[in-house]
């Protein structure tokens, strides 16, 4: 683990002040409880702070964006809202070497389909099925110590085809009650950055407060977090290194 | 397609003549049914022929191979008694460019941990599992006009994680009715040759009787299909073309 | 290959009106170089017209993207004088089937960086190098016919790292004169369309004249054409189809 | 970086005890320098042992292999020699997560075409070129602190094609003086495991003495080391774990 990953969890943080149905599950917002699965697994070397939709330049000023290590994102009816500037910024830091975790409906979201290219779209969609987390990379660093399957009583059907490009790395596979399948688990290098988009989450079902969620975010959130030491800049010709270890 | 394809269907022959499960399903050998299958949609371009385990050196000959564009691959309970020599004809052969298809159970197959290189162990399994079989890339060849999900009333369920390299292209997920997923459909491509594992096609259900499951098998033969011209071999230094067009 | 292909070139078309050292060399447009490549190889079945960007949505109507089943472009100095919107219907199209190839220093256009998500920046770059285009894939369709390596006497030098996704398929890799290196010919999978990318193609050498570059272009086309017969759209739980085939 | 990493330096150590072209490099033997590089960087939590191709069983028992992270495998004129038994014990310590480096000459050993698939030959090589290894990924654990690109004075020339499967992650790519490419650092997974193959590394050249390869051979050691805690085993349907923390 690093000595010490620097967070930010954002938070369209609308409906869990709109719907009952997801505000009787999240009170105090779905960041509350994402940031505390963090600070569960990850204290104190992981330090979390909290961005929101409705803050000033969304609360991801480039100030923000150059102290966080590993962004969250959480969004789902406000999409369209997010300013088209943010999300430069953000798709840039992240190909400067932040990581990027993708939540459950966020993978709609402008910041994901800027990163990843594709319309994003899932074929179907459906409330209220139970869900199987299978592990299909049993190697991975994001599922360690995670039981394969996850079982989530209840939660939401994202069907495939998904219009995503393929994963480098697939990590997770869900089946739902319905039968639909849904690679949940994907894993993506863009630039020096690392993205995982994680479908579990439902903002309906207390999926955040789940222990193997909680463990895989955890994971994720290391695995995501870029390491201390850079690489040289590239050198140009005529500026290549003299061979000392020949001289010496 | 093609002019003419050269497809040879190559089957252990055992559970057909030994269990009254399997013959009262595939009589004749299961062989027989795929050949049919692929008669149906790639006559008169595919020339089809038939080679079985008891047959000397398998009834894969040099010849035979050198002669054969595709070669589809059941097996199930006597891979262990397959030739190492035949083996690595194979792995020759597909390196050098001719498709493979790996079906079912054939996917712990000599040949197929050869070319893979991993166990190709699934977790788990359970006989008499409805099947759904999901199309991941829809713009993909092989799912040319096949129905989304294509409906599996009885298989065999084949349970992740699945020990196999990441696919080149993952075109296929299926879930069972118990829950489980698999990676059911996967592309790799090795040296020339192009292969593709279908697993649904248990041996005591009528699965290769389903017009959709034939059309993807059809669909499978043409895509792995090599060209009909190579490229040039590689020159060495020295032999590199002089600039011809700049010469013109 | 298809019966026919719709193909259309889309141009910057600046550089040969503005400076010699271009003019000198395609007096008539890149376009219509690229076009006669095209003809050259795939006529009759090739459709091939023109796009520039000067023309009212730079030629790239709604109805002309509809009609085109592979796009070329060709962009270097007028990257960020291309609409937002124009690239966002091109990226729409591309994922519904549409192929693309990306030429030369059109990686770093607008299009590109939309569809590929990265910047897509290279790390260093020179002009008249020679350029060796050597074959990654052997068994590719884009490299059939295409000696190994080709030889460029005069190009321009990209180098690595270019800030690209992983391709799904390296097929070509370059090296310069001076040493350096590209991943040169790239190829992705994005939605249902097929991404080529080729970075030989400097403005200043008569690369698109050359017939090994004019084959790899004509073959990129034949590669990237969507097929003519898409698969059925995605059934929903309860629109599953009855096996009807098991009742026949 | 773990607490401790086992790391078992395999060579076949012959040609230093033959041609004094390579004695002269290497008196005692590439193991032994190979061995002091790993350790200049990852002592003390690297405990280094070698093994060599003329002990009983080549030095690898099943004992030993169980009790190494790492395995680093150097191999030129004896692959044959290597017995079946060892190779597919190494294999499934791979597959089981033992990480593996595929040093230069390697890339043809039983060792490693056993877990690639393919015949991993390349199409050319000479020697005494120099060499520029150029890192593609600069965001990987494998460059971390590594000039890019890296003047390798005199080495070996491999050149492309290389018939292996695609790699997971392309770290580097070298150019040659006489103008080839290789593919030379390429990451796979296989199982749990992780493979690296650094083509760098000519037994005629003080190769393994310049820093940046040093660096490179630690990081990568880093990088295959399999994580201190697994994964729990896949449960079976009917075992799935009560949803305790529902009804906590």
């Amino acid at each position: 683990m690093r000595e010490r990953m620097n967070v930010t969890v954002w938070n369209e943080f609308y409906e869990e002040r709109t719907y009952p149905s997801v505000s009787s599950v999240y009170p105090d917002g779905l960041h509350v409880v994402l940031g505390q699965a963090l600070a569960e697994h990850l204290s104190p070397e992981a330090h979390v702070r909290v961005a929101l939709q409705e803050e000033p330049e969304h609360g991801l000023t480039q100030a923000v964006l150059d102290g966080t290590d590993v962004l969250l994102w959480w969004g789902h009816l406000k999409h369209d809202e997010v300013s088209d500037e943010v999300v430069e910024r953000v798709r840039r830091r992240v190909l400067d070497g932040m990581g990027l975790l993708i939540l459950h409906s966020a993978i709609e979201s402008k910041v994901a389909r800027a990163l990843l290219g594709t319309s994003c779209k899932i074929a179907s969609w459906r409330h209220d099925d139970s869900e199987l987390l299978w592990t299909i990379l049993p190697g991975h660093d994001i599922v360690r110590g995670v039981p394969n399957p996850v079982v989530i009583p209840k939660g939401e059907m994202y069907g495939e085809p998904m219009d995503i490009p393929e994963p480098d790395e697939l990590v997770f596979i869900s089946s739902y009650e319905g039968g639909e399948v849904l690679r949940s688990g994907c894993a993506w290098q863009r630039g020096k950055g690392r993205i995982f988009f994680l479908a579990s989450g439902h903002e309906e079902s207390p999926i955040y407060f789940q222990p193997e969620i909680r463990r895989v975010l955890a994971n994720a959130v290391q695995w995501a977090t870029p390491p201390a030491q850079p690489q040289p800049k590239v050198t140009r010709k005529g500026e290549w290194p003299r061979n000392w270890w020949a001289e010496a």
